[in-house]
Order: structure tokens, then sequence, then C-alpha cells
């Protein structure tokens, strides 16, 4: 259920000047157009499962795009079963003017993306559901201009070659190996996203040193029963799953709307300290880990009412 | 399309304790959220037309009143095509803890309520639609105390028949008639809302005399040629079907996201200078004609964003 504050869910990833959603519940387009992104071409949408709160949202987006001539493909993904889904939905989103397809994918399958890779993963929810890992490839290590100085490689390509892995034979003959001149590899990041789902196992693995897990909380320890009867997890199983899994930084979403982000926050907190409950327009930046820790960034109250108490 | 600011069609109309929802775009349950009204277990839903616009709000809402546990039937009203459109939505809902039924409406028809009829008319846009007129019975006219005393009428129940039209007998057999202590029968307020339309008399003659017009205006003068292909109103239109049927006060909607409201308004307003252009929230007050006259009601900005400059 929405709250004046809460939209429902939907969360989009920017990575470069890629963007992907994930989740498109009812309201979504218009809170794009809320938000500092707008409501950009997307090319790609990930569903995560089937509950209406979880898609509601794409018929009108996909009419938007239309009223707009839009002329790009756009490949929604999902567990199986997104084929008969988006046949139900084409009666109300009719002929669009560009093409929409779908892509069905079990847990265990991966996309290649170029510098990364989409991976699915099995989720406990009451209907057939999966979870996404975005999870980029190493970087190569950083290439040390001193030393390839000292060593006599020129300015320009044979630098770009070393910095991609290839020796490069300088023109006295010597052969200069790439491990000469560049540091580590360095890792890349890796973002994880479960939908709604009971606590598993194979979102722990999945999770395994991720920079970035976004759960979902929709209960509290209060309502356990419930979230078993529902398949829901509460903020201390998600806490828990984010301390097995040894991520960074644990984004709670999902969250019932009889509670406030402060008292899902203070339950998770205990278990797993770097927790936050973003709200609606807020954003998570994942830095490469050389360069600092994810982190929530609270954005302008544009949710149409006053933020509620903090929770960072 | 919605934008930052505007949402999806839904007006909600209030009359003593009822509340009648008109078209319900998608995010109308969370637009109703943010309201001072809240979302109320609304009863009679009427739907103008079956472009996803006005309808794609109908799943989701009643999800939530199922969640909530609502018990109350709930009933939606509209053209011919309702059934086959809510079968198809009932895909989506699926089942729910509460009956709905459906009620296919020709233009001509007349619903009673207590007090009012809710009145259908033909609209002429590019699918089956209709508009919808709230017309108010005669009220008695106003009661003279002063002459019922000097006609020695007795407080209490003699009197309450007298204002309800029947005679009455005194104690010393003498007989007072209705309007020898009632003034003039004052009239009901009427209320019209067209939805989609194009030109067309049928408009004109149902909103004849009504205090507020709620009328699409989703061009202006510059895209008529588009107006006419897609079976819309320009707002100069608006203000002709306005001046012909003689209204109190032209209430423009559905404006194009390429227009800005005061544009609209002064178009309008040259042809018919009683036009607001309500933004999302605000309020039209109807009040007994004998009380004063309908008026705009800018609401607090929870919309999201500053107000767009002023149109009233």
């Amino acid at each position: 259920m929405p709250t004046g504050k809460r939209g429902l869910p939907a969360t989009l990833v920017r990575r470069g000047g890629e963007r992907i959603l994930v989740d498109c519940g009812e309201g979504t387009q218009r809170q794009l157009l809320r938000s500092d992104i707008g409501l950009v071409e997307l090319e790609e949408v990930f569903l995560t499962h089937f509950h209406a709160d979880h898609y509601l949202g794409l018929p009108g987006m996909l009419k938007t795009f239309a009223l707009r001539g839009r002329e790009t493909p756009l490949t929604l993904y999902g567990p199986a079963g997104l084929a008969d889904l988006v046949g139900t939905l084409r009666r109300i989103f009719g002929r669009l003017t560009y093409p929409v397809s779908t892509v069905e994918l079990e847990p265990g399958e991966a996309l290649a993306r170029d510098g990364y890779r989409i991976e699915t993963f099995a989720t406990a929810h009451a209907v057939t559901s999966v979870g996404y890992a975005l999870v980029e490839e190493e970087r190569p290590g950083r290439f040390d201009v001193q030393r390839a100085n000292e060593l006599g490689v020129p300015g320009g390509p044979d630098r770009g070659r070393l910095q991609r892995g290839e020796p490069v034979t300088l023109a006295d003959g010597r052969v200069v190996q790439p491990s000469e001149v560049l540091g580590e590899p360095r890792a890349g990041r890796k973002l994880v996203l479960t939908g709604d789902t009971a606590p598993v196992g194979s979102v722990v693995e999945a999770a395994a040193g991720a920079d970035l897990l976004v759960h979902e909380a929709t209960f509290l320890a209060d309502e356990r029963e419930r979230a078993r009867e529902t398949l829901h997890s509460t903020a201390g199983e998600a806490a828990l799953a984010a301390r097995e899994a040894g991520v960074k930084l644990l984004a709670l979403t999902h969250v019932s709307t009889r509670y406030f982000g402060h008292q899902v926050v203070e339950e998770a907190a205990a278990l797993f300290p770097a927790t936050v409950v973003p709200r609606d327009f807020d954003i998570v930046t994942v830095p490469f880990p050389e360069r600092g820790t994810p982190e929530l960034v609270r954005s302008g109250a544009r949710s149409g009412r006053a933020p509620v108490g903090s929770e960072a």
C-alpha cells in the first residue's frame, strides 16, 4: 500500500550513462518525473515478481513513452510468467510506437553487459520471484606513470595497451609486461536487490561481499508470524542476511505502512549498524571501493510532505 | 501524460458525507492519500471512457481496499464496454475481500440518489464515452417563522409538515397551506463533468444553467487540428460551451503537458471570464445559489513542487 509519503516499489539504478529500473509500481512514471532524473527512455526494466504493487506502473509508463513517439525498443526481464503478464497488460497499453520484448529468467542466469553482468538469484516469495545482482568486472590496476617513464615507455598507444593488459615491445627491442607498470587489479562494485523475499540462503550467497544490499523489510519482529505467512522479511532478518553476507551497506525497502523508517533502522542496526531506510527520491551512492564507501544521500523533499524524522 | 506537477485524471465530488470519484488515473489512490480527504472507502466510481489514463488507478486502489480488509461493496459505472474492461482488470487485481459490480450506462440515463440524480449525457470521443451531470432536486422555499407565528402554527411537527409541503390543520380548525409560510422553491445545484470530448451540442445541453462545468481543454487554439484528430477540445471551445450553456463557473482540466495553466485560462477567459484551471488538490466549492457563487480554493502545495504561476 502507498502512503502520502511513500510511493510503490521501484528502484532506479544509474551506472555511468545507463539507467536500469527494477520493479515499477503504480505511479513510477510520475515519481521519475518528479525526481532529478526525469522520465528517461529506459531500455531495460527488471521485475522481481508479479504482485501488482511491483508492476502496475508499467502500462501507463509504456503508453507515455508512446505518446512521445518513442522508437527505441524496450526489454522487460522477469521470472517465469512474464510473457503471460505482459500479454494481459497489452490489452491495456495496446499498440505502441516501439517494440516491447520480454525475457524470462531463471535463478542463476547472467546477462553480460559492458563492464558488468546482471545475475539472477533465487528468492522465496509467495509467487515465482527472482532477485538481481549487478556485478562489475575487476578493473585493471592503477597505471604507474613514474615507473612507465623509468622504463622508457613512450606516451600514447603503448601505454593504452599496457593498461589493457597487453605486453609492449619498445623501439630498442625490450618487452615491457603489464605487471611492471600496473598495480593490483581493483575490485568492481556489486549491488544486490532482493525484491520481496522471506529469509533464504540464496540471498546471503548472492549478497556475499556486496557494496550495497537493497533488501525488503516489510515487517518488524512484532509481526514475525505475519512475515512467515506472507513470505516477507523482518528488519532484523534482513540485517542478519547483510551481516552474514558481509555487505558494506544495507538499504531497507518495502516497509509496511504501519512503521516509521526510524523504527526499522533501530531494529536492523542492533544487528547490522550500516543500515539505512531510504525515503522516496533518496539516492544511495556506491563509489569504487578505493574512493569511499556507499552512502545514503537525502534528496530534497519532493515527496510532497515534510520529511519524516531522520534515520541515517 | 502526467508531469511532475500534474497527476492523471481523477475528480472527487463531495456532497455532504458522500464521496463520488469520477475517473481514476494511475496514482489516484496516492493523490487521495496526500489530499486532505484521504483514501476513503469509495462506494461508487464513475468512468467517462476507457483510455488508460482514466482508469489505470483502479486495480491498485481496489487492491489497497482489500489489504485493509474492506467488506463494503463497490460499484463501477461507465459506458458500454465497462464489464469487459473490468474483466481484464480482474486478472490483475484478482480476488478481493468485497464485491465489485459494474453498471453500464447509455447517454440519457439517470440514477436516482437522495436529493439529487446522476444523469449521463453523450460526449464525442475516440472511444465510447459518456459525461455525468449531478443534478439536485429543487429545495422547498425558505420557512417564514414570523408568518408562521402570526398564523398561530405551533412549534414542532406541524412546522416540519409545512416545510415538506403538506397542509396542516390547527387546533381551532383553520387549515394552513404550505404556500402561506414558504417562499419560492429554491433551485438545487448542478455539476457537470464532461470527461474527454470534442465540442458537441449534447454537452452544451447537459450543462445548461450548471453551477459548475468541469470541461476538458486538452489543447489551445494553436493545436486545433490536433484537437479535431484526437477528439478533444481547445480551451476556447470549452469556453464557448460554457458561455452557450450559461454556467456559473468553468473549470478546465486534462490540460496537455505543453501548456501552463495561465495560458489556458487566458485563451478561455477571452470568451468566458469565469474560468479557472484547478491544480492538483485544488477544490472548487459549489454553494447553494442563495449562499454564494462557485469558487476555486487553492490547496496547500502538496503536489511536491512549488505552485505554478497563479491563474485564478
